[in-house]
Protein backbone atom coordinates (compact mmCIF):
# COMPACT_ATOMS: atom_id res chain seq x y z
CA UNK A 1 0.00 0.00 0.00
CA UNK A 2 1.56 3.07 -1.11
CA UNK A 3 1.75 6.70 1.13
CA UNK A 4 -1.63 8.06 -1.10
CA UNK A 5 -3.87 4.78 -0.32
CA UNK A 6 -3.07 4.49 3.51
CA UNK A 7 -3.84 8.83 3.66
CA UNK A 8 -7.30 7.85 2.34
CA UNK A 9 -7.92 5.23 4.98
CA UNK A 10 -7.21 7.75 7.42
CA UNK A 11 -8.46 11.36 8.77
CA UNK A 12 -6.37 14.15 8.67
CA UNK A 13 -4.92 16.08 11.43
CA UNK A 14 -2.93 19.16 12.62
CA UNK A 15 -0.78 19.10 15.83
CA UNK A 16 -2.00 20.75 18.59
CA UNK A 17 -0.50 22.69 21.34
CA UNK A 18 -1.16 19.19 24.02
CA UNK A 19 0.49 16.44 21.98
CA UNK A 20 -2.32 15.81 20.17
CA UNK A 21 -4.14 16.48 16.65
CA UNK A 22 -7.19 18.37 16.13
CA UNK A 23 -9.39 17.14 12.98
CA UNK A 24 -11.50 19.81 11.28
CA UNK A 25 -14.16 17.74 9.14
CA UNK A 26 -16.66 20.33 6.96
CA UNK A 27 -17.96 17.83 4.61
CA UNK A 28 -20.95 15.25 4.45
CA UNK A 29 -19.41 11.92 5.50
CA UNK A 30 -21.76 8.92 5.68
CA UNK A 31 -21.16 6.87 8.75
CA UNK A 32 -19.97 4.27 6.69
CA UNK A 33 -17.77 6.18 5.43
CA UNK A 34 -16.83 7.52 8.50
CA UNK A 35 -16.64 4.67 11.21
CA UNK A 36 -13.59 2.89 9.67
CA UNK A 37 -11.70 6.18 8.93
CA UNK A 38 -11.77 7.33 12.30
CA UNK A 39 -10.94 3.48 13.67
CA UNK A 40 -7.85 3.03 11.71
CA UNK A 41 -6.87 6.72 12.26
CA UNK A 42 -7.27 6.02 16.27
CA UNK A 43 -4.41 3.19 15.36
CA UNK A 44 -2.40 5.06 13.63
CA UNK A 45 -2.60 7.96 16.21
CA UNK A 46 -2.05 5.47 19.45
CA UNK A 47 1.38 4.12 17.24
CA UNK A 48 2.15 7.35 17.22
CA UNK A 49 2.58 8.53 20.61
CA UNK A 50 -0.81 11.21 20.34
CA UNK A 51 -1.99 12.07 23.49
CA UNK A 52 -5.62 13.36 22.60
CA UNK A 53 -7.79 14.16 19.64
CA UNK A 54 -9.78 17.10 19.25
CA UNK A 55 -12.42 16.25 16.52
CA UNK A 56 -14.60 19.19 15.33
CA UNK A 57 -17.72 18.63 13.30
CA UNK A 58 -19.11 21.03 11.20
CA UNK A 59 -22.80 22.09 11.52
CA UNK A 60 -24.77 19.20 9.38
CA UNK A 61 -22.62 16.46 10.41
CA UNK A 62 -24.53 15.67 13.41
CA UNK A 63 -25.08 11.97 11.93
CA UNK A 64 -21.36 11.62 13.07
CA UNK A 65 -21.68 12.90 16.51
CA UNK A 66 -23.27 9.26 18.22
CA UNK A 67 -20.78 6.66 16.23
CA UNK A 68 -17.64 8.93 17.74
CA UNK A 69 -19.07 8.54 21.42
CA UNK A 70 -19.66 4.95 20.52
CA UNK A 71 -15.68 4.92 19.52
CA UNK A 72 -14.71 6.70 22.80
CA UNK A 73 -15.27 10.12 22.36
CA UNK A 74 -16.76 12.74 24.46
CA UNK A 75 -18.96 16.09 23.95
CA UNK A 76 -16.55 18.87 24.83
CA UNK A 77 -17.95 21.84 23.90
CA UNK A 78 -20.26 23.32 21.26
CA UNK A 79 -21.20 26.41 19.53
CA UNK A 80 -23.89 27.24 16.38
CA UNK A 81 -21.38 26.20 13.98
CA UNK A 82 -19.72 23.06 15.04
CA UNK A 83 -20.04 20.38 17.91
CA UNK A 84 -16.25 19.64 19.53
CA UNK A 85 -15.44 16.46 20.56
CA UNK A 86 -12.22 15.11 21.98
CA UNK A 87 -10.86 11.28 22.94
CA UNK A 88 -7.65 11.42 25.63
CA UNK A 89 -6.22 8.47 24.76
CA UNK A 90 -3.10 8.68 26.52
CA UNK A 91 -2.13 6.68 29.92
CA UNK A 92 -1.43 10.24 31.63
CA UNK A 93 -4.05 12.50 32.79
CA UNK A 94 -5.55 14.86 30.34
CA UNK A 95 -3.84 18.65 30.26
CA UNK A 96 -7.06 19.60 27.73
CA UNK A 97 -8.30 22.89 28.58
CA UNK A 98 -12.32 23.29 29.80
CA UNK A 99 -14.91 24.50 28.48
CA UNK A 100 -15.23 28.10 29.03
CA UNK A 101 -17.11 29.02 32.45
CA UNK A 102 -17.71 32.37 32.73
CA UNK A 103 -19.66 35.29 31.29
CA UNK A 104 -18.47 38.91 32.11
CA UNK A 105 -21.02 41.46 32.75
CA UNK A 106 -20.51 45.18 33.07
CA UNK A 107 -22.15 48.23 35.27
CA UNK A 108 -21.71 51.85 34.01
CA UNK A 109 -21.47 54.58 37.03
CA UNK A 110 -21.71 57.67 34.72
CA UNK A 111 -21.29 60.73 36.70
CA UNK A 112 -21.58 63.63 35.80
CA UNK A 113 -19.33 65.72 38.38
CA UNK A 114 -21.06 69.42 38.16
CA UNK A 115 -24.59 68.12 38.96
CA UNK A 116 -23.75 65.34 41.10
CA UNK A 117 -26.17 62.98 38.89
CA UNK A 118 -25.57 59.70 37.90
CA UNK A 119 -27.46 57.71 34.85
CA UNK A 120 -30.18 55.46 35.51
CA UNK A 121 -32.55 53.66 33.77
CA UNK A 122 -35.42 51.23 34.12
CA UNK A 123 -35.62 48.09 31.95
CA UNK A 124 -38.68 46.58 30.44
CA UNK A 125 -37.96 43.33 31.19
CA UNK A 126 -36.23 41.50 32.94
CA UNK A 127 -35.31 41.10 37.21
CA UNK A 128 -36.13 44.86 37.94
CA UNK A 129 -39.33 44.46 35.95
CA UNK A 130 -42.38 46.24 37.89
CA UNK A 131 -40.10 46.85 40.28
CA UNK A 132 -39.87 50.91 39.37
CA UNK A 133 -36.00 50.52 40.79
CA UNK A 134 -33.85 53.17 39.03
CA UNK A 135 -31.06 50.96 38.02
CA UNK A 136 -27.09 51.52 36.31
CA UNK A 137 -27.31 50.96 32.70
CA UNK A 138 -26.10 46.97 32.64
CA UNK A 139 -24.85 44.61 29.87
CA UNK A 140 -22.99 41.44 29.04
CA UNK A 141 -19.34 41.72 27.04
CA UNK A 142 -19.66 40.20 24.04
CA UNK A 143 -17.28 37.32 22.70
CA UNK A 144 -13.78 39.31 22.00
CA UNK A 145 -15.09 42.53 23.34
CA UNK A 146 -12.88 44.37 25.71
CA UNK A 147 -14.61 44.96 29.39
CA UNK A 148 -14.13 48.63 28.96
CA UNK A 149 -15.32 48.77 25.38
CA UNK A 150 -18.37 46.59 26.46
CA UNK A 151 -19.32 48.91 29.36
CA UNK A 152 -19.25 52.33 27.10
CA UNK A 153 -21.36 50.36 24.26
CA UNK A 154 -23.87 49.60 26.69
CA UNK A 155 -24.36 52.74 28.23
CA UNK A 156 -24.40 54.37 24.22
CA UNK A 157 -27.39 51.58 23.23
CA UNK A 158 -29.20 51.99 25.79
CA UNK A 159 -29.32 56.01 26.78
CA UNK A 160 -27.43 57.50 22.99
CA UNK A 161 -24.82 58.83 25.77
CA UNK A 162 -21.61 58.77 25.15
CA UNK A 163 -18.51 58.50 27.44
CA UNK A 164 -14.44 57.63 28.40
CA UNK A 165 -13.86 54.84 30.52
CA UNK A 166 -12.43 56.13 33.97
CA UNK A 167 -12.06 52.58 35.92
CA UNK A 168 -13.18 49.25 37.04
CA UNK A 169 -14.68 50.27 41.04
CA UNK A 170 -14.95 46.42 41.66
CA UNK A 171 -16.52 43.39 40.41
CA UNK A 172 -18.48 40.54 42.04
CA UNK A 173 -18.75 36.74 41.11
CA UNK A 174 -21.86 34.95 41.30
CA UNK A 175 -22.12 31.31 40.80
CA UNK A 176 -24.54 28.85 38.62
CA UNK A 177 -26.02 32.18 37.40
CA UNK A 178 -26.64 31.52 33.74
CA UNK A 179 -27.06 28.31 31.59
CA UNK A 180 -27.71 26.23 35.20
CA UNK A 181 -24.02 25.94 36.01
CA UNK A 182 -21.74 29.37 34.54
CA UNK A 183 -20.46 32.34 36.89
CA UNK A 184 -20.85 35.63 36.05
CA UNK A 185 -18.38 38.08 37.27
CA UNK A 186 -19.92 41.59 36.85
CA UNK A 187 -17.72 44.77 36.70
CA UNK A 188 -18.84 47.84 37.67
CA UNK A 189 -17.03 50.66 36.12
CA UNK A 190 -16.92 54.32 36.08
CA UNK A 191 -17.72 56.21 33.29
CA UNK A 192 -17.34 60.18 32.20
CA UNK A 193 -19.81 61.55 30.03
CA UNK A 194 -18.96 63.34 27.16
CA UNK A 195 -22.58 63.66 26.15
CA UNK A 196 -25.49 64.54 28.15
CA UNK A 197 -28.47 64.40 25.69
CA UNK A 198 -31.18 61.30 26.72
CA UNK A 199 -32.23 59.00 23.90
CA UNK A 200 -33.41 55.94 25.07
CA UNK A 201 -33.53 52.67 23.15
CA UNK A 202 -37.04 51.18 23.08
CA UNK A 203 -36.69 47.89 22.78
CA UNK A 204 -35.30 47.23 26.43
CA UNK A 205 -35.46 50.42 28.33
CA UNK A 206 -38.90 52.31 29.64
CA UNK A 207 -37.44 54.91 31.40
CA UNK A 208 -34.09 57.02 31.18
CA UNK A 209 -32.86 59.77 33.23
CA UNK A 210 -30.21 61.83 35.29
CA UNK A 211 -30.72 61.41 38.51
CA UNK A 212 -29.54 63.23 42.03
CA UNK A 213 -27.21 60.77 43.67
CA UNK A 214 -28.65 60.50 46.78
CA UNK A 215 -31.91 59.65 45.47
CA UNK A 216 -30.08 56.53 43.70
CA UNK A 217 -28.88 55.69 46.79
CA UNK A 218 -31.30 56.07 48.99
CA UNK A 219 -33.82 53.49 47.05
CA UNK A 220 -35.08 50.88 49.52
CA UNK A 221 -33.62 48.08 46.87
CA UNK A 222 -30.32 49.72 47.29
CA UNK A 223 -30.38 49.93 51.03
CA UNK A 224 -32.33 46.34 51.47
CA UNK A 225 -29.80 44.26 49.28
CA UNK A 226 -26.55 44.17 50.88
CA UNK A 227 -24.64 43.96 47.40
CA UNK A 228 -26.69 46.71 45.79
CA UNK A 229 -25.98 48.72 49.11
CA UNK A 230 -22.17 47.99 48.88
CA UNK A 231 -22.01 48.85 45.58
CA UNK A 232 -24.32 52.11 45.74
CA UNK A 233 -22.02 52.88 48.85
CA UNK A 234 -18.82 52.75 46.85
CA UNK A 235 -20.11 55.07 44.07
CA UNK A 236 -20.80 57.41 46.63
CA UNK A 237 -17.85 57.34 48.08
CA UNK A 238 -16.72 58.09 45.37
CA UNK A 239 -17.75 61.10 44.94
CA UNK A 240 -17.84 62.19 48.33
CA UNK A 241 -14.09 62.12 48.48
CA UNK A 242 -12.41 60.92 44.96
CA UNK A 243 -10.48 58.70 47.39
CA UNK A 244 -11.64 55.56 46.47
CA UNK A 245 -9.14 54.03 44.14
CA UNK A 246 -10.23 51.28 41.48
CA UNK A 247 -8.12 49.76 38.60
CA UNK A 248 -8.03 51.62 35.35
CA UNK A 249 -6.68 50.48 32.27
CA UNK A 250 -3.02 50.08 30.15
CA UNK A 251 -2.86 48.84 26.84
CA UNK A 252 -0.26 46.56 26.43
CA UNK A 253 0.45 43.14 24.52
CA UNK A 254 1.15 39.44 25.47
CA UNK A 255 4.50 37.79 24.95
CA UNK A 256 2.64 36.64 21.60
CA UNK A 257 2.12 40.16 20.62
CA UNK A 258 -1.54 40.36 20.70
CA UNK A 259 -3.14 43.59 22.27
CA UNK A 260 -3.97 42.86 25.36
CA UNK A 261 -5.45 45.67 28.56
CA UNK A 262 -4.15 45.31 31.62
CA UNK A 263 -6.50 46.56 34.76
CA UNK A 264 -4.89 47.79 37.88
CA UNK A 265 -4.19 50.70 40.58
CA UNK A 266 -4.83 53.75 38.89
CA UNK A 267 -2.07 55.38 40.41
CA UNK A 268 -0.06 53.07 38.75
CA UNK A 269 -2.09 52.82 35.27
CA UNK A 270 -1.46 56.31 34.76
CA UNK A 271 2.74 56.17 35.58
CA UNK A 272 2.78 53.23 33.08
CA UNK A 273 1.06 54.86 30.92
CA UNK A 274 2.98 57.89 30.97
CA UNK A 275 6.16 55.38 30.77
CA UNK A 276 4.56 54.04 27.55
CA UNK A 277 4.01 57.49 26.20
CA UNK A 278 7.75 58.51 26.82
CA UNK A 279 8.78 55.13 25.26
CA UNK A 280 6.81 55.68 22.27
CA UNK A 281 7.88 59.09 21.99
CA UNK A 282 11.32 58.51 22.59
CA UNK A 283 12.35 56.60 19.84
CA UNK B 1 -59.20 13.86 22.14
CA UNK B 2 -59.05 14.19 25.69
CA UNK B 3 -56.06 16.19 27.78
CA UNK B 4 -54.34 12.46 28.27
CA UNK B 5 -54.35 12.35 24.55
CA UNK B 6 -53.10 15.79 23.62
CA UNK B 7 -50.30 15.41 26.43
CA UNK B 8 -49.08 12.29 24.94
CA UNK B 9 -48.58 13.61 21.71
CA UNK B 10 -46.46 17.03 22.63
CA UNK B 11 -43.15 17.48 24.13
CA UNK B 12 -43.20 18.37 28.02
CA UNK B 13 -41.36 21.86 29.05
CA UNK B 14 -41.31 24.28 31.99
CA UNK B 15 -41.26 27.85 31.58
CA UNK B 16 -37.81 29.74 31.35
CA UNK B 17 -37.03 33.30 32.06
CA UNK B 18 -37.30 34.27 29.01
CA UNK B 19 -40.85 34.07 28.14
CA UNK B 20 -40.31 30.42 26.45
CA UNK B 21 -40.17 26.63 28.02
CA UNK B 22 -37.24 24.59 28.46
CA UNK B 23 -37.81 20.64 27.14
CA UNK B 24 -35.79 18.31 28.92
CA UNK B 25 -35.00 14.88 27.44
CA UNK B 26 -33.33 12.38 28.78
CA UNK B 27 -34.94 8.99 27.78
CA UNK B 28 -33.43 7.59 24.35
CA UNK B 29 -36.23 8.13 21.66
CA UNK B 30 -36.55 7.05 17.58
CA UNK B 31 -36.70 9.98 15.39
CA UNK B 32 -39.72 8.82 14.11
CA UNK B 33 -41.76 9.04 17.49
CA UNK B 34 -39.46 12.19 17.97
CA UNK B 35 -40.38 14.77 14.94
CA UNK B 36 -44.12 14.34 15.20
CA UNK B 37 -44.13 14.90 18.27
CA UNK B 38 -41.50 18.18 17.98
CA UNK B 39 -43.86 19.66 15.02
CA UNK B 40 -47.15 19.16 17.10
CA UNK B 41 -45.07 20.99 19.98
CA UNK B 42 -44.23 23.80 18.08
CA UNK B 43 -47.26 24.49 16.63
CA UNK B 44 -49.29 24.36 20.17
CA UNK B 45 -46.22 26.37 21.56
CA UNK B 46 -46.67 28.96 18.94
CA UNK B 47 -50.14 29.18 19.18
CA UNK B 48 -49.29 30.01 23.06
CA UNK B 49 -47.37 33.06 22.30
CA UNK B 50 -44.27 31.18 23.22
CA UNK B 51 -40.92 33.26 22.42
CA UNK B 52 -38.23 30.34 22.93
CA UNK B 53 -37.48 26.89 23.38
CA UNK B 54 -34.99 25.11 24.91
CA UNK B 55 -34.44 21.62 23.59
CA UNK B 56 -31.54 20.25 26.65
CA UNK B 57 -30.62 16.70 24.31
CA UNK B 58 -28.79 14.02 26.84
CA UNK B 59 -25.86 12.26 26.06
CA UNK B 60 -26.75 9.00 24.35
CA UNK B 61 -29.72 11.47 22.56
CA UNK B 62 -27.62 12.56 19.55
CA UNK B 63 -29.32 10.93 17.15
CA UNK B 64 -32.20 13.81 17.82
CA UNK B 65 -29.97 16.40 17.15
CA UNK B 66 -29.62 16.25 13.21
CA UNK B 67 -33.71 16.35 12.83
CA UNK B 68 -34.18 18.77 15.60
CA UNK B 69 -32.03 21.41 13.33
CA UNK B 70 -34.37 20.56 10.23
CA UNK B 71 -36.84 22.02 12.41
CA UNK B 72 -35.54 24.99 12.83
CA UNK B 73 -33.42 24.37 16.03
CA UNK B 74 -29.52 25.63 16.29
CA UNK B 75 -26.88 24.71 18.99
CA UNK B 76 -26.57 26.74 21.43
CA UNK B 77 -23.60 25.27 24.24
CA UNK B 78 -23.43 21.51 25.04
CA UNK B 79 -21.00 19.56 27.52
CA UNK B 80 -20.39 16.46 28.21
CA UNK B 81 -23.25 15.38 29.53
CA UNK B 82 -26.29 17.26 27.02
CA UNK B 83 -26.06 19.13 23.79
CA UNK B 84 -28.89 22.24 24.04
CA UNK B 85 -30.49 23.34 21.29
CA UNK B 86 -32.67 26.30 20.78
CA UNK B 87 -35.37 27.91 18.41
CA UNK B 88 -36.46 31.43 19.17
CA UNK B 89 -39.89 31.79 17.15
CA UNK B 90 -41.40 34.63 18.48
CA UNK B 91 -41.14 37.77 15.83
CA UNK B 92 -39.02 40.01 17.80
CA UNK B 93 -35.35 40.13 18.19
CA UNK B 94 -33.54 37.33 20.40
CA UNK B 95 -33.22 37.48 23.83
CA UNK B 96 -31.33 34.43 24.97
CA UNK B 97 -27.90 34.75 27.14
CA UNK B 98 -25.70 33.77 25.04
CA UNK B 99 -22.85 30.76 25.57
CA UNK B 100 -19.99 31.10 28.11
CA UNK B 101 -17.51 33.57 26.42
CA UNK B 102 -14.34 33.14 28.79
CA UNK B 103 -12.26 31.22 31.37
CA UNK B 104 -10.68 32.64 34.24
CA UNK B 105 -7.13 32.53 34.90
CA UNK B 106 -4.93 33.33 38.70
CA UNK B 107 -1.55 33.85 39.28
CA UNK B 108 -0.59 33.90 42.80
CA UNK B 109 2.19 36.45 43.92
CA UNK B 110 2.83 34.86 47.35
CA UNK B 111 5.47 37.09 49.33
CA UNK B 112 7.72 35.88 52.52
CA UNK B 113 8.06 39.32 53.70
CA UNK B 114 10.31 38.40 56.45
CA UNK B 115 12.79 37.20 53.49
CA UNK B 116 11.56 39.52 50.47
CA UNK B 117 11.34 35.87 48.71
CA UNK B 118 8.91 34.92 46.35
CA UNK B 119 7.13 31.73 45.20
CA UNK B 120 8.61 30.73 42.23
CA UNK B 121 8.19 27.43 39.75
CA UNK B 122 9.13 26.09 36.49
CA UNK B 123 6.95 24.15 34.76
CA UNK B 124 7.59 20.96 32.63
CA UNK B 125 4.95 21.76 29.64
CA UNK B 126 3.39 24.62 28.17
CA UNK B 127 4.57 28.06 26.97
CA UNK B 128 8.03 28.50 28.96
CA UNK B 129 8.70 24.72 28.41
CA UNK B 130 12.87 24.66 28.33
CA UNK B 131 13.09 28.44 28.96
CA UNK B 132 14.81 28.33 32.37
CA UNK B 133 12.13 31.37 33.28
CA UNK B 134 10.86 31.33 36.81
CA UNK B 135 7.15 32.23 37.04
CA UNK B 136 4.85 32.74 39.25
CA UNK B 137 2.53 29.17 40.49
CA UNK B 138 -0.53 30.25 37.82
CA UNK B 139 -4.16 28.09 37.30
CA UNK B 140 -7.66 28.02 35.77
CA UNK B 141 -10.50 28.24 38.44
CA UNK B 142 -12.59 25.47 38.12
CA UNK B 143 -16.31 25.46 37.00
CA UNK B 144 -18.45 27.01 40.15
CA UNK B 145 -14.73 28.46 42.21
CA UNK B 146 -14.64 31.83 43.60
CA UNK B 147 -11.30 33.13 42.46
CA UNK B 148 -9.44 33.65 45.41
CA UNK B 149 -10.10 30.42 46.03
CA UNK B 150 -8.66 28.84 43.31
CA UNK B 151 -5.60 30.66 43.50
CA UNK B 152 -5.40 29.11 46.96
CA UNK B 153 -5.80 25.87 45.43
CA UNK B 154 -3.33 26.44 42.35
CA UNK B 155 -0.68 27.10 45.21
CA UNK B 156 -0.72 23.99 47.29
CA UNK B 157 -1.56 22.01 44.12
CA UNK B 158 1.44 23.23 42.85
CA UNK B 159 3.81 23.66 45.51
CA UNK B 160 2.33 22.84 48.89
CA UNK B 161 2.72 25.90 50.62
CA UNK B 162 -0.39 26.82 52.47
CA UNK B 163 -1.91 30.63 51.69
CA UNK B 164 -4.31 33.34 52.75
CA UNK B 165 -5.69 35.38 50.58
CA UNK B 166 -4.81 39.49 50.83
CA UNK B 167 -5.95 41.13 47.09
CA UNK B 168 -6.23 40.96 43.43
CA UNK B 169 -3.13 43.34 42.17
CA UNK B 170 -4.36 43.18 38.74
CA UNK B 171 -5.68 41.61 35.67
CA UNK B 172 -5.18 41.32 32.27
CA UNK B 173 -7.64 40.54 29.33
CA UNK B 174 -6.71 38.20 26.10
CA UNK B 175 -8.77 37.27 23.46
CA UNK B 176 -8.84 34.12 21.34
CA UNK B 177 -6.72 32.45 24.00
CA UNK B 178 -8.14 29.39 23.95
CA UNK B 179 -10.75 27.10 21.94
CA UNK B 180 -10.06 29.50 19.14
CA UNK B 181 -12.85 32.16 19.78
CA UNK B 182 -12.69 32.55 23.82
CA UNK B 183 -11.31 35.09 26.61
CA UNK B 184 -8.60 34.39 29.16
CA UNK B 185 -9.07 37.07 32.16
CA UNK B 186 -6.09 36.65 34.49
CA UNK B 187 -6.31 38.01 38.00
CA UNK B 188 -3.04 38.61 39.73
CA UNK B 189 -3.67 37.60 43.29
CA UNK B 190 -1.36 38.32 46.08
CA UNK B 191 -1.17 36.00 48.91
CA UNK B 192 0.58 35.39 52.35
CA UNK B 193 2.33 32.60 53.06
CA UNK B 194 1.22 30.17 56.41
CA UNK B 195 3.47 27.35 55.42
CA UNK B 196 7.18 27.94 54.29
CA UNK B 197 8.40 24.36 53.03
CA UNK B 198 7.66 23.18 49.47
CA UNK B 199 6.47 19.98 48.48
CA UNK B 200 6.92 19.93 44.40
CA UNK B 201 3.50 18.66 42.39
CA UNK B 202 5.94 16.04 40.14
CA UNK B 203 3.51 15.56 37.42
CA UNK B 204 3.41 18.99 36.47
CA UNK B 205 6.34 21.09 38.27
CA UNK B 206 9.67 20.81 37.15
CA UNK B 207 11.14 22.97 39.55
CA UNK B 208 9.56 25.79 42.74
CA UNK B 209 12.03 27.64 45.04
CA UNK B 210 11.65 30.85 47.39
CA UNK B 211 13.56 33.55 45.08
CA UNK B 212 14.95 36.95 46.04
CA UNK B 213 12.24 39.15 44.41
CA UNK B 214 14.54 41.71 42.68
CA UNK B 215 16.00 38.39 41.33
CA UNK B 216 12.81 37.57 40.19
CA UNK B 217 11.72 40.95 38.66
CA UNK B 218 15.34 40.98 37.02
CA UNK B 219 14.90 38.02 34.70
CA UNK B 220 15.50 39.03 30.68
CA UNK B 221 11.68 37.49 30.73
CA UNK B 222 10.15 39.72 32.67
CA UNK B 223 12.13 42.64 31.46
CA UNK B 224 11.74 41.88 27.56
CA UNK B 225 8.18 41.43 27.97
CA UNK B 226 6.07 44.47 28.40
CA UNK B 227 3.14 42.95 30.30
CA UNK B 228 5.53 40.23 32.34
CA UNK B 229 7.58 43.70 33.30
CA UNK B 230 3.92 45.60 33.95
CA UNK B 231 3.63 42.68 36.43
CA UNK B 232 6.23 41.95 38.11
CA UNK B 233 6.84 45.91 38.58
CA UNK B 234 3.64 46.41 40.37
CA UNK B 235 4.71 43.50 42.78
CA UNK B 236 8.26 45.14 43.65
CA UNK B 237 5.53 48.21 44.36
CA UNK B 238 3.72 46.34 46.85
CA UNK B 239 6.68 45.01 48.44
CA UNK B 240 8.59 48.77 48.32
CA UNK B 241 6.19 50.52 49.35
CA UNK B 242 2.90 48.88 50.18
CA UNK B 243 1.32 52.29 49.02
CA UNK B 244 -0.26 50.39 45.78
CA UNK B 245 -3.96 49.35 47.12
CA UNK B 246 -5.71 46.12 44.99
CA UNK B 247 -9.15 44.90 45.55
CA UNK B 248 -9.85 43.06 48.61
CA UNK B 249 -13.08 40.42 49.08
CA UNK B 250 -16.15 40.61 51.08
CA UNK B 251 -18.51 37.96 51.43
CA UNK B 252 -21.81 39.12 50.51
CA UNK B 253 -25.06 37.48 49.11
CA UNK B 254 -27.04 38.44 45.71
CA UNK B 255 -30.59 39.62 45.51
CA UNK B 256 -31.51 35.91 45.37
CA UNK B 257 -29.72 34.92 48.25
CA UNK B 258 -26.97 33.18 46.68
CA UNK B 259 -23.45 33.69 48.30
CA UNK B 260 -21.31 36.08 46.73
CA UNK B 261 -17.94 37.80 46.69
CA UNK B 262 -17.44 41.78 45.70
CA UNK B 263 -13.67 42.40 45.76
CA UNK B 264 -12.93 46.08 45.39
CA UNK B 265 -10.55 48.77 46.89
CA UNK B 266 -8.93 47.09 49.97
CA UNK B 267 -9.40 50.10 52.24
CA UNK B 268 -12.98 49.98 51.62
CA UNK B 269 -13.16 46.34 51.98
CA UNK B 270 -12.07 46.67 55.09
CA UNK B 271 -14.56 49.21 56.04
CA UNK B 272 -17.52 46.62 54.76
CA UNK B 273 -16.20 44.06 56.65
CA UNK B 274 -16.20 45.82 60.00
CA UNK B 275 -19.86 46.89 58.88
CA UNK B 276 -20.56 43.04 58.78
CA UNK B 277 -18.80 42.21 61.60
CA UNK B 278 -20.72 44.95 63.75
CA UNK B 279 -24.26 43.92 61.86
CA UNK B 280 -23.64 40.11 62.79
CA UNK B 281 -22.44 40.77 66.27
CA UNK B 282 -25.16 42.96 67.27
CA UNK B 283 -28.33 41.06 65.68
Amino acid sequence: MDNEDQESLLLQGVPDNYGGVKVNLTEPMTIEDFVPKLRASLVYWSNQGTKGIWLKLADGLDNLIAPAKAEGFVCHHAEREYTMLTSWIADVPSTLPANASHRIGVGAFVLNKKTKEVLVVQEIDGHFKGTGVWKLPTGVVKEGENIWEGALREVEEETGIKTKFVEVLAFRESHQAFLEIKTDIFFLCELEPTTFEIKKQDSEILAAKWMPIEEYVNQPWNQKKELFRFMANLCLKRLQEMEYMGFSKVLTTTSSGKESYLYCNTDHANLLNATRGLASTSG
